[in-house]
């Protein structure tokens, strides 16, 4: 099996890379768990400390020439995480459709190359619901998104669905929840906050909450992430069927109901770090996304989501060895 | 008022263009009527018979220098009705990409450049639901397709809410039903039969009905698709807000229903000339159709359906002149 991972160089391609070292193998397209040959991380940019078990390719996704050179004609899988996130596309038109459209399209038609069609696993968003959804999403509510980052991920979810119609790749489309706990440091998106407000008091460091306590947010870790990636990859294609969209399951928390569970488990000191600083640029945002999923078809067909916000927090201290 | 028709060689972009001049008005981006002083036709190709009260341009959709040069900065109003359609999209994908996708991304483009953001109506097509959908479509049903025509055409939808959010144009996206009854010879579209089985046998010509006759389609009149074009075009900005896709109103007619009519208003002599013949691929690709819409968002904005299939035999008469 060889892999290519897009957007490598950021935090979850760098944690799917690392857990398919560890794992070694991907179903092949018969569903036979295969030996990985290669592991290739292709990216703009990397973090200085590098695996030597992985190759690094730095470039851009609608460098064609280099995509062709990094893809050869033998890439059995994709994981197409690389994108100009929301507010940077928001802010820049031109740069989200090339990135976010023109440079999935350029990566799909390099799937066309290879000698077989490869699986290609596609990262989206629940930013493709931005107008007009019902209080609980589920897997008929139709695509409305409100930014032009959702609607470059929609596109690019209905191009997969008519590639992998005509055989051109094996796409598996996942929308991602907002990912909580991410490590590192605050930034500049505006649901930073839901993982700001856990991670910042573990670090003995105050994190103002933009949102009112009562406000709710979709979320996954990013342990459940990487797994719901390399499900998505290894289940066989009838597993999907036509359809190659799924919302991913997750956990609807308030800001509050995160704030108590920390409490629970690292107590009043490092709780009342978080402070109450409503921001209402940030709060009406957050209220203009979906809460509330039913996800029934992706439970049926295997992904899991995290038991509750409790285990979350516990898995971030865990993986990032916290003593509390 | 400044209009461009693209694919304004076909029997629709002709019959809007003549609507127009007949009209003589279009509303402004204030909802005023304004006289339209120019009307300008691309396509890649024209009937020989040309109207000298109209521009006509040769060229491809794709071409940008073609566009600007067509465009200029002073158009106001632009109909797209260009497309490869189903079947050829379907035959030939990068053509299909390119004209439908890359071609209607490159118009919007140049609307960009106008001078006041044009009122882009483009027309979609049923063909976005192919899978899933519910025994009656309506407007919240998503859209599903299972052709690479209704792909392009749904990554379209989504790129007009997107530009028109933007400010970059002003979007009205109506989906057709399938239009009955259509002039002119029999052509290779699945669906023909729905104009054959009534224009033939006005002509005295027999025409074999590939579907049963319980069969059920939904279609709407030429008369009424240019009505609702202009209806589009004319309606305020705030009337669609950020949903800029409809689907339009129509009627549902069994192939028995429009003999029936046909025989109740030309006689046994002419609907004896439908021949039933049956053909299991087109009744396959018929009955993946959906057939029942509830259009109440179109209804409540204006649209309107034809009355029945009667009085869409009857327009089809009067219009073409047939005596009975």
């Amino acid at each position: 099996m060889n892999v290519l991972i897009t957007g490598a160089g950021g935090f979850i391609g760098s944690r799917l890379a690392q857990a398919l070292l560890k794992r070694g193998t991907l179903a092949d397209s018969t569903g036979q768990q295969k030996e990985i040959s290669k592991i290739t991380l292709l990216d703009i940019t990397f973090p200085a400390e590098k695996d030597r078990r992985l190759d690094y390719v730095l470039g851009d996704l609608s460098d064609t020439a280099l995509l062709a050179a990094t893809m050869g004609t033998d890439t059995t899988s994709v994981f197409h995480l690389a994108s100009i996130v929301s507010g940077g596309a928001e802010a820049d038109f031109e740069l989200g459709m090339k990135v976010n459209l023109d440079g999935t399209r350029a990566l799909m038609d390099a799937c066309r190359q290879q000698s077989k069609p490869p699986r290609f696993v596609f990262s989206s968003s629940v930013a493709a619901f931005g107008s007009g959804f019902p209080p609980v999403v589920d897997d008929d509510t139709k695509a409305s998104p409100l930014t032009s980052y959702g609607a470059q991920k929609v596109c690019c979810e209905y191009l997969t669905n008519d590639y992998s119609r005509r055989g051109f790749l094996d796409g598996r489309v996942v929308r991602l929840p907002t990912i909580s706990v991410r490590p590192g440091k605050p930034n500049l998106a505006k649901s930073s906050y839901a993982s700001g407000i856990i991670r910042e008091p573990l670090n003995g460091v105050v994190s103002r909450c933009p949102v009112s306590a009562s406000t709710g947010i979709w979320i996954l870790s990013p342990s459940r992430v990487v797994d719901a990636l390399i499900h998505a990859h290894d289940l066989p294609a009838s597993a999907w069927g036509v359809n190659r969209v799924l919302n991913l399951p997750g956990t609807t928390a308030t800001a509050g109901e995160m704030v108590d569970a920390l409490r629970k488990i690292a107590g009043d000191k490092v709780a009342d770090l978080v402070q109450w600083a409503p921001d209402a640029d940030i709060q009406a945002f957050i209220d203009s996304l979906p809460v509330r999923f039913k996800t029934t078809r992706a439970l049926e067909m295997g992904f899991v989501a995290d038991l509750n916000v409790e285990t979350m927090i516990r898995d971030h201290i865990e993986e990032q060895g916290i003593t509390i």
